[in-house]
């Protein structure tokens, strides 16, 4: 099932299922059409927990180390933004990249909860754009003003049960059309169960929390105007606007 | 006016002020034994942003250079602890320490704030201990387990209006009675209203957020059982005892 939460031509907020054509959603034992609808984030987060390298490929194209551990930042929910909503990024900066991310969307709260049984705290699966302003991440100790600007985090369009999407996803992004990323879920250094053992040791998280799972090789500069897609196998598109003043 | 959140014996929860003496809670007209209620956090944070070196005194200590702006970092809901509420440490860690700092709590919704309209924002001031687990800080390039495990931002008692709080505030810190930090306000590098305004360029602050200032110098180690109390002069006393496991 892929769940999505969007408001009606009336003003009216739902939760239900997208089709799998991505034209419809059916909620309340009503049918909308997708494309009269304002898609809402599919869940709100109080914190969006980020991971760094997790790819093997990107982790290879970089000639990093593999890490031993996984390198964690956050986000705040001011960097929660919407399935096509228009994203304003800060202005004046030299470089701003996407980063297509496969996500995860908590289910049950959690502390203290051991891989083997991380998956029943978990509702599902989304798509994520961790935006980064690489000025400013460059040279801060914590990336606030290079990850947590607002809008830094558009997720959606939906959250996919785990059975929708298959082991070996693909995670991919596209810039005006064109392919800037293309790796999959196999690609992990750390698996979602690990993640989830490893951040609940210190950090409760809440149903609707969000645990990004970093992102593959070809991150690159957003340009005012750009129209950019985040699409995982199984979950859906993540699409963006974006501005810069 | 210094306004403390709490619960009464009925389990009904109030906002009310806090006497001179800090003896008792006024509140829907009536009046409530400070000792006998449950003290809340005075506010409900989205999110806390911190400060790095924020006191000139601290950063001589450290022989480091004054930085041309702050050094921000973030902590999120899960590390909120009242006053008076037993705070449980991360456990098998060699170093966990206090850090004794002025606190501001957000009173309107901020964004794009110069600093000359930024006390126009701000509700008022609190006290906060920012509780730091060495051991994982010093090899993290964000501080999420090093500073964002869960009960690691306890604070209030009060949120004190501005008036109550003199520019040289003293900001000092006793853990089970003897004097750790003791510094002042008019050490600052930046001020709250640069703050507000460095803070607000990148990140929306909701009413109810807290920034917390930095600390001066004097942080050191904690032990299970101890009592921590950080003082800010006319915001009073945050006092917590520290377990770890």
């Amino acid at each position: 099932m892929r769940l999505a939460r969007f408001r009606d031509a009336d003003g009216t907020v739902h939760r239900g299922e997208l089709s799998d054509d991505d034209s419809e959603l059916t909620a309340d034992g009503e049918t909308y059409d997708a494309a009269s609808v304002e898609f809402l984030p599919p869940s709100d987060p109080s914190k969006i927990v980020c991971v760094g390298l997790n790819y093997a490929d990107h982790a290879e194209e970089q000639d990093a180390d593999l890490p031993d551990r996984p390198m964690l930042f956050l986000k705040g929910p001011n960097t929660v933004a919407a399935h096509e909503e228009t994203v304003t990024l800060p202005s004046g900066k030299e470089r701003i990249d996407h980063e297509a991310e496969f996500a995860v969307v908590m289910g049950e709260r959690a502390k203290g909860v051991s891989a083997d049984e991380a998956m029943e705290y978990v509702e599902g699966y989304t798509c994520l754009n961790d935006l980064s302003n690489r000025d400013d991440q460059n040279i801060e100790q914590n990336w606030v003003r290079g990850k947590a600007f607002d809008q830094a985090a558009p997720f959606g369009p939906v959250v996919a049960t785990p059975d929708e999407v298959p082991e070996d996803a693909r995670v991919s992004l596209r810039v005006n059309g064109e392919t800037r990323q293309d790796s999959s879920r196999d690609q992990f250094i750390f698996s979602v169960e690990e993640l989830v053992e490893e951040i609940t040791t210190y950090v409760t998280l809440e149903p609707g929390d969000v645990i990004s799972t970093g992102t593959p090789a070809g991150v690159a500069p957003l340009e005012d105007g750009d129209t950019v897609e985040v699409e995982v196998e199984g979950i859906g598109t993540l699409r963006n606007d974006v501005r810069i003043p």
